[in-house]
């Protein structure tokens, strides 16, 4: 089994967070998504201990929402001692709305608009992340028409290179995010931060990538982004406090990965951090991570029902299902792999290589191309792997399919988290 | 320009369907979708009338909702006389909400749910195309149950390669689509469907593809399918009466594209059918055919704000907005190419050839890579041109976004047909 929560009952059932995931198909319909809470709070304390144990507690673990945001999510979270990112008026609102303190928001984005710059000024949320200068400066005249002074910190591009698909490396220079540190436009921006008087400038924030499997990318970020507190030391007498460095830990989505485990990614950032400010005499910082896929990602599993299979003799075989790319698109965006089990013979062995289409409207709509499954037929309840993050995050109504509801299993109690969308729903904007 | 309905005013400012865009983002924000009436109706009458010309009006064009689904598209496609074709029990409810007469709609889909395949038969759609064996059952059973008989046709798979890109190639062999006609299966799914006491088979439907430019394929596809149908009297003596060949026709994104215009495929179909009739002596079909694309993409544009300019030396310029794939993932899922425009000065030329990336959280969040642009800036109103389809369809919350509202202009005349989504909608469902 690829996660621990997984096992299977005396009748052959997937049990996920010990609840029976037929019986759950059964109750509460197809697709469904299922989150275990149990994993979710081991991650957020596996994350806050290695922060205690290493650093004396010095920072903050904060969610990041665009993985899986709902209400329901920042209450664990928060409940866990977790602050949040978010990357929109629609996250902090959310996260607001669930109870999460505005102090312990971080807000992200490298297209902010004014009314939402409006929104974090107007609730205090702790951390503003500058994208860019214009931003910057709307920020300053909307802070200073509120009379308040915003803390910032800065996005920069440090220019690592964390081998990881291209379309989710986001620390080279290429990217739409932040201030590039090569060309000196980091240092630049520090000193048009410095220079607006509704801003305070605290730290620098970087993040590196995602699904990013080894721990040398994270520590090489932390002595680059030292590097440049230092610079700024040196060129400005500002002495930056915070750092934070994004996020990015990878999952095992399929049985081959091998991702070093968050709390060794951590640990060596940590140690990078405290060897680097001891070699430049700077004060140790204020130390901000940002998990997301590595606190929900395995924590989740998605259950469809079997529609039809297909046998196309010497071509391929198709397992067609009653959910797809509406509910979990990075198949259809990156080819992204999972792993799949049939919930109801989850005790026999994985036979058939099968390619698992969607219902949508389209041939790229797949779950996963070349499979290994049981031998499946209609009426099968099929469970995909390790979807807690990017999945319901990044749900669509395409061809008007509603969202799934979404529930929380807890050692095998399971409550709703989030109602399934209805046809009123979806029309609801309709004139 | 692109397409007609795009000119410039004196003021310098981009025209579309006669109302002012930069106006239009003024009065109702941005990211804006707006549709031009004025286009999708000569495009309905388009398809109407060279169905009338070359085939005495002996068929049905089914506006294709997966391309643009919400309650006023059904009603002006309906007053043009079209029907239309759904692949979700979230598309048959929009439509019949919108009025759109039951005898009027196809179903569709490769995974439709018993619930789906209820509301079908419940609400007496026009014909139900049935795409595999165990969903022609369940249909049977649920006629059977509601003591009716349901008109169907056969997806078939007609092997045809439309020479477009392999994600949206849908009538070659390898699809999770239909039966297939090279193994024998589509013969065999004739017999099986005539045994059905409760299924009344009425015709075959195949669809080749997305996006095609050319005449030919259509034109082979509907001989493809007589072929079959002839192939079906002579094994089984049961003359089918219709025809679906699908949709398929490709616009214009960028200038450089050349699509053969809709009536000359039409045409060139409707000829194909007439001679391969003639010279198998099988009695004409009523026709059925399924345009999404060619009816609404060049009728939509989306305005956006830009938000702010990035320009990394010798490597790429970023123009950054406040929308992205949320509300426009084609360039993620398919690196799909879009013209765009700064709407405020729309008369200036496209010096600059630009990035533009949108607002979430996420390097691939990109409307397009290396396109030709005038100089930007932030606050510059941003046209992207040819989004009529597919794009509000496809959008999702990612990030929690709203989705946008839509607008409908007509000889300058402005109304909104689908209202911004508001926090709240995006929090609803979460408990």
């Amino acid at each position: 089994m690829l996660t621990p929560n997984l096992t299977v009952s005396d009748e052959g059932h997937l049990l996920f967070g010990g609840a029976d995931c037929v019986a759950l198909a059964q109750q509460h319909g197809t697709p469904l998504y299922v989150m275990d809470e149990t994993t979710v709070r081991e991650n957020c304390r596996g994350f806050r201990s290695v922060l205690q144990e290493e650093y004396g507690g010095n920072g903050m673990i904060c969610f990041a929402s665009k993985a899986l945001s709902c209400k329901e999510l920042y209450r664990i979270v928060h409940s866990e001692g977790l602050g949040t990112d978010v990357v929109s008026g629609g996250e902090l609102f959310t996260a607001l709305a669930a109870g999460m303190p505005a102090s312990d928001i971080v807000m992200h984005g490298n297209s902010k608009t004014d009314a939402e710059l409006q929104m974090a000024v107007d609730s205090n949320v702790g951390r503003i992340v500058a994208d860019n200068l214009p931003e910057m400066t709307r920020l300053n005249r909307i802070a200073a028409d509120a009379g308040k002074t915003v803390r910032i910190l800065l996005r920069i591009k440090p220019g690592i290179d964390a081998h990881t698909h291209s379309f989710i490396q986001t620390g080279q220079i290429d990217s739409k995010f932040g201030f590039a540190l090569e060309t000196g436009e980091a240092l630049e921006a520090v000193k048009a931060a410095a220079a607006c008087p509704n801003l305070e400038l605290v730290g620098l924030h970087c993040h590196i990538g995602s699904q990013i499997l080894e721990t040398e990318p994270f520590a090489e970020a932390a002595r680059v982004m030292l590097g440049l507190m230092n610079t700024v030391r040196q060129e400005t007498g500002i002495v930056l406090t915070e750092l934070n460095l994004g996020g990015g830990p990878g999952i095992r989505y399929v049985e081959r990965d091998d991702p070093k485990p968050f709390g060794d990614i951590v640990r060596a950032m940590l140690e990078a951090i405290r060897k680097t400010c001891a070699a430049l005499s700077y004060p140790e910082p204020f130390m901000l991570f940002e998990p997301g896929r590595s606190i929900v990602g395995a924590a989740g599993i998605t259950l469809y029902t079997v529609m039809a299979k297909k046998q196309i003799p010497g071509i391929r075989t198709y397992v067609l299902i009653d959910g797809g790319m509406c509910d979990n698109p990075r198949y259809a965006l990156y080819e992204s792999e999972y792993e799949a089990l049939i919930a109801n013979r989850a005790d026999a062995p994985r036979t058939e290589t099968v390619t698992i289409g969607g219902k949508c409207c389209e041939s790229g709509d797949l779950i996963g191309k070349d499979m290994l499954l049981q031998e499946a037929q209609a009426g099968d309840t099929l469970a995909v792997l390790a979807t807690g993050a990017y999945n319901y995050s990044m749900s669509s109504n395409y061809n008007r399919n509603p969202r799934p509801e979404m529930v929380m299993v807890k050692n095998g109690a399971v409550r709703t988290v989030v109602r399934r969308e209805t046809y009123e729903d979806i029309c609801r904007c309709d004139l």
